[in-house]
């Protein structure tokens, strides 16, 4: 409403609330005012009517709500579906142009608006969360994965005679394909047991380049978050070596964002070192659906290059998903959800240590994990083949999604690679083990019930294997009823089991 | 609701009133199973009330909608915002694995519902438009451009020698650059003026084929949609000559869903000689927000290959996007819009001849392209410079988008090639001109609104330019008033011309 | 967003777009201060664009959305579920104040201006409709009948020696509850029989007014729209002996905004005598769900002495539901579902002339009633007992709503009062019959499925009764077939008997 | 989905995931069960996705959502604007029939098990929250004002005598007139003085039932929940007295179901003596939007008897909001709401009171009124006429909602009946005072942002009064800035002085 309008409301109802109104109204558009100037993420998160006043505002101008708009081309931002309309706040030109999936495009002020804010607020929100001098980023409507695969395809157009990616290797298909589908050969480097912990073998790497030779190795593509008792690569040290070699370095940091642990290891190898790019998903760190990530950066103009080899226009929808999920959070939202998962952390951890210890196993040992953490499965291997797969079908027919066993010796072909131990980042890892990991959003509840699960899943397991075996520390854990879950898995248990060794790759 | 809850319902109120409600119930279940068990697009669209309770029944078999679920991986579907939940319907997990975008998710079950339903209706809906003997085809959360870069990244690893793609021009950035972006060097075949039509120069392109050595050429990349005066590639023909050289040929068919014409040359030629893959944009054939392709081809296994290049999970969202259209409108909505594109053409095309007679201009013979007009601005070159560009930009202002003019003699560099005449398809076409199209969703109001904008601007662009010159003939389009609009425009004119360049291109 | 906002916008995105933008915004602004200025609904309806920004514009005037706001009184506008704030478009104040459902609430400014300007567009609606010097009106949140009550107890202050209400008799359970809840007694004037036609006894009136002398009379209670062979009450008549005795005329005017001919003699009574007030439902005139009626006058003062006998807030969601239909139909709109509607009376009209024929019924002849027909089912009653009351009750079945049989000889007892013939409106019809009404919204395809259903029914009742009779010249309505709805309602036929008689009461 | 759709799944992605969804969805259909068994609020609030398709499962279940309904009736559930359909959910038909606003209808199964269900489950609530012998209620959607007048029209049917109502005074508009809008007249009992509370005089009471003669005392009206100083009526004594005379009792427990004191007093009253019915605000103990009121009773078959004196159906939507309400928070979350807003209750009262006597004021001793808190304002009294209004007024600016000032010496006439010291519910309290109530929702925030503009309210009113008195004590409740509500009361303050003695009223 303009001044007229007001003014005419006044004439209908009386002037003293139409001007407090009036006024009220100016404390959102103050929100909004900040927000565009400072391009900043609100300390307090806004509420849902500052939030779908500021979407409106920016949907009408774009030109497919407009009014008295006559479209003649091909591409129109025509929608059938009304409930689609709806669903996407009536944005429905996409992000970018053809030529750069950062451009401004005219058909679409709104849109252009959202995109430049929604990777203002990303840039301030990475800062926050630990790399303070990151230069530029970019969020793109596509996974972890075909992200990685672009910054391959732009890095290739600077090297041109480059054909090897250095990787310490990490057991999860997408980073492997995304190098694969780039085209490049990846040189996979296995790494060293250190204790408990799997950590990159430095000494392996460097060495690889000099055989290789600098100029043919396209770049060295670590990674930060990953399953224990892998932990993060040591950035730092790569990052030298690829100053030092003039290797273009690549930091896959998939859910990295929530632990200021990945994310320091980013801003110290920046520091003393080159890392080029550093791509992290929407959805693991921003609790968003699945499909986009931020590619981001310490050099603005080669972040730019990567966004103009983006061919054509891109979804706005993992955009706009992030932009209401931080307006909503606040800065201040946010940074409790960080904190509250390294809580979060500590309870799993000293939960599972508890329970492993009732059962003979252990808490493996993996201090520069900090987000997921793993417990041998000792006892369960040594009784029969199936046992540890067999613990994996029951946590999932009793809805404990996300806890990942890992039996020895599994192969796997990948792309014509073949991967020996696949799912333990090593060939032979000492024992089998069960995986748990303390990611965002994730609450109390989800662990009590968890440990109360895999208890029971335990219980059961070595009941079959071994009737004569004591297991009477355990009862404690099975205090509390959880009948429901219990009596759905029962029915579920035998169709799974097969199918579960799939499931769980 | 369950027979228990019936039963319920049944001494709440009279029983007979609740078994009436309950057999209603189940003509919304046999519309669902109907679509489960043919998974073709039904002829009738559905209304809102089936369309929700079927999404809500897919979503709620997705582990993040579990009542019992607790979560202990690094991505469980949490989502901090309502609103964001709600406006994705609770669908959280994306589409695809790590390994295959196409694959099923384990905790996902109603979201992989979700893809494979919606590829089946797609396909189902592609053989309506034409592609008769299609055999496969899947979503993609990315635009053409890089649905194209995916096909050929996949080709690839099928021809490892190959360095080339012979690419008859089109001048538009993204089908460029998705060659670029995925490490290729675009040979570019120039058109031939055939009367008004620019037509694919067949014998160039065999010439270059064996110049090059079919081995070492990737694809022929052909095109179908696209600005008059260039018409569809003569695909039969270029599809034999890859039959007979044994090279891939993926075609551009980013907005040819909507013709007949398009989707015919297609079928014929699959039928004749070889095509492997199509792609098409979602959006501007199915009226959803941008962001979606189609890929899609003769040959099951080769189009699961491109599913099987894309690295990890992928959005949803433009899957779900094109579900819903796809349920509402039913194939009876879907082929009433491709009736009415096709009237609409006939329409704008007589008025475009009526107006342009009007004013010394002529509509140009394009018979072969069955989407985009061209109209001579032979009157407007002639005067000064800016005079062509000067009327894009009034059109702009006054809110006709789409429409495109073509100056003469503009120059181009795109990832460093340089494109003489570009926008035109040619170095040198025979005179500046104006693009109008006729595409999916358009109304008569559209082409009304356009006559009425379009002749207001020649008239004032005439006068400014001759003030003695006869435009006499002209007033006659002038009837009624379209005043705001104008008004509006007049404040922007001089605002805008500068930027206006950047927009059209 | 305000001017600032613009401004950092035009430095995020080139300002020409944001201009543009900007622009386009102030038509939308426009509709919006032409509302408010005018109070008027609009010729064209708005897009819901322009509809949820206003909504959203008044909402943020309300205090409870307010950002500043602390509530320390014991009605905040507090809501528990985000879902509830959401469809009520965070309205929650509801209108009017403890004195007056028309007054202005000081802490909701944004509530207070939806109650003014609904109450405004429905005034020019009435207007529109046919009543042309209608004075004021207002929506209540309550149903007709209750709304008649609230007439009846403001008429009470005003005539406190007056118990009776004088009715022409209309059998409509709610019509005569309204009088007995406002403590008054019914004085019931049986109609008399022209043609087939039921119409209002006017002497019959006029000396009942006369015995019970005019003071002891609280108001004639008459009826517009109604179930044929009734037909309207003979309002000018009545209106003129209103005005002789000096007596109120409330009328009961339920569906009649849907009908000129209704809305034509409310003006003319109004012209030549005495209406103090009619009223009319929202949901069987607008289309919205039922809960609403809107209460209308002659006499500004008389029509606020009603509003300000409400005592308390009212929900304000039948004004909401109203506001956004009109805004979204615009005055062309509603005038086109008029028109449809009185097609819809013609071709139902015939389609049940020429389906009696065929079964030797006939359509009784009642051209006073705009909206209601009526079919004599002789042949039935002569059959067996429920012989109609089971077509009825087939029909139900069938999913055929609204159809009514009307069997001889029912009696009822409402609130002590006995009805012989109830639901004929007269003690002795002289034959059963089936009611169909064509009300607004009606479509084509309700007509051809009502017609094909009945026409089945007819054979299938014959048919029991009468294995030797012809019924040859009823085939060819049975061309197309029904089936799904056909089997469903043969598995609730037995069922259903019983309940039927009280579902079409 | 039935068994056939799931079979179909089971084809399309792995049987094992469809099996775990299908269980999982079964979880949802439990809890939908429980509900419709038991009738009973939930104990913990249930998630949105259950929440939905339980009303989705409803909606499906009344004809218009019917696929293959035809409507032949004046009403068929049409709905002309589907923002509309969808913000009810697509339940049109409403609750009731003309008989009975809580009777069945055939035509809306699902509406009419969303009306029974949602009394039930207030029934449910009722007893929660202490009165745990209540036989009977129902929603109504009407304000209490006019729930209390259908109450008394209900009672003039059994007592056709008597044109009194008893009604110890309390200043509150609509309260009164429900009683002057159904036709009787208030006797007003005025308060007696008791310490600083203003309590019930039985003695009063008692003696005008003998002067008026039982019988002609329709009832006698009391209240519950009220503003301070005056305190909710000796329920137990006036219950008492209506069984000894044989009158019926109707109490006012507007607000009062958040309080387990009132709840407390009608669980007394009913047990001691006579309660016919209490009538209670959705919006206020409940957090819904205004407009729907409980009924409820001890007596199962006179609050059937209420319902039926309702005249044609009525809006769902208060029963449809509370409804989502309940089933949201289940009884836990209400429990809890309960328990914060004693808390805050206990804040806010040492909170004023510390304030106050920092101003040489006092907090009223009104240990009787569990929601309602006044304080004294006598030194602003004595300055000046409009001091106390001043404050009001600077309150409201300030964005202070509820906060209540009670001048001395204010008359008011309402409906003819003059009120004295109108608002202090006496006619001559001893002094002027200000209310704030600890309302359910009420926040920790709320209190101390009111506690800051209060403060800062009166230190500018005492300065500007009396430029040499000692307000140092104040300043320690002025820390923290609370600038822009500040910044923009300035503005308002000088307008809105006159408008808000209506607005306090």
């Amino acid at each position: 409403m303009n001044s007229d309008s007001f003014a005419a409301c006044e004439r209908l109802v009386s002037p003293a609330y139409v001007r407090q109104g009036c006024e009220a109204r100016r404390s959102h558009e103050h929100l909004i005012r900040l927000l565009l100037e400072k391009g900043k993420c609100p300390e307090d998160g806004w509420d849902e009517s500052t939030l779908e006043l500021f979407l409106h505002e920016l949907a009408i101008m774009d030109s497919n709500n407009f009014l008295g708009n006559c479209g003649v081309g091909e591409r129109e931002g025509r929608v059938a579906s009304s409930l689609v309309a709806r669903r996407h706040y009536r944005f429905i030109h996409g992000i970018g142009r053809s030529g750069d999936i950062s451009a401004v495009q005219p058909k679409a002020a709104g849109s252009s608006l959202l995109n430049k804010i929604t990777n203002s607020l990303v840039l301030d929100i990475i800062k926050l969360a630990g790399v303070h001098t990151v230069a530029n980023c970019f969020v793109v409507p596509m996974a972890t994965g075909m992200s990685l695969t672009l910054c391959f395809l732009t890095l290739r157009h600077k090297r041109p005679k480059a054909k090897y990616i250095i990787w310490p290797r990490i057991d999860q298909k997408s980073c492997f394909k995304s190098m694969i589908t780039a085209g490049f050969e990846p040189v996979v480097i296995e790494n060293v047991l250190e204790g408990d912990e799997l950590r990159t073998d430095l000494k392996a790497v460097e060495a690889k380049v000099q055989e290789l030779g600098p100029d043919n190795v396209l770049c060295i593509h670590s990674t930060t978050s990953c399953f224990a008792p892998r932990v993060p690569d040591r950035l730092e040290e790569l990052a030298v070596i690829c100053a030092n070699y003039d290797i273009p370095h690549i930091v896959n940091n998939a859910y990295g964002v929530q632990s200021s642990k990945c994310m320091h290891l980013i801003q110290q190898g920046a520091r003393v070192g080159r890392i080029d790019a550093f791509v992290q998903s929407l959805d693991k760190n921003f609790m968003v659906p699945v499909g986009g990530a931020i590619i981001a950066g310490f050099n603005e103009s080669f972040i730019q290059e990567i966004s103009k080899m983006y061919p054509g226009r891109a979804s706005a929808s993992p955009s706009l998903d992030v932009l209401i999920t931080l307006l909503s959070l606040g800065s201040n939202g946010y940074k409790k959800l960080l904190k509250e998962r390294k809580e979060m952390f500590s309870y799993l951890s000293s939960q599972l240590e508890k329970l492993s210890e009732a059962y003979n196993e252990r808490l493996l040992q993996t201090p520069h994990n900090p987000i997921s953490l793993a417990v041998t499965l000792k006892t369960l291997e040594k009784c029969h083949d199936k046992a540890v797969t067999q613990l994996g079908s029951m946590l999932f027919t009793r809805q404990v999604s996300g806890a990942r066993v890992v039996p020895l010796g599994s192969v796997q072909t990948v792309s014509g690679y073949t991967f020996r131990g696949f799912m333990s980042h090593t060939n032979h890892y000492p024992c089998a083990y069960l995986n748990a990991a303390s990611a965002i959003g994730m609450k109390t509840q989800d662990v009590d019930l968890f440990i109360k699960r895999l208890d029971k899943c335990l219980k059961t397991v070595r009941k079959e294997q071994n009737r004569d075996s004591d297991v009477s520390g355990v009862d404690n854990y099975d205090k509390t009823e959880d009948v429901d879950v219990e009596e759905m898995a029962l029915k579920l248990d035998n169709v799974l089991l097969d199918t579960y060794k799939d499931a769980s790759s």
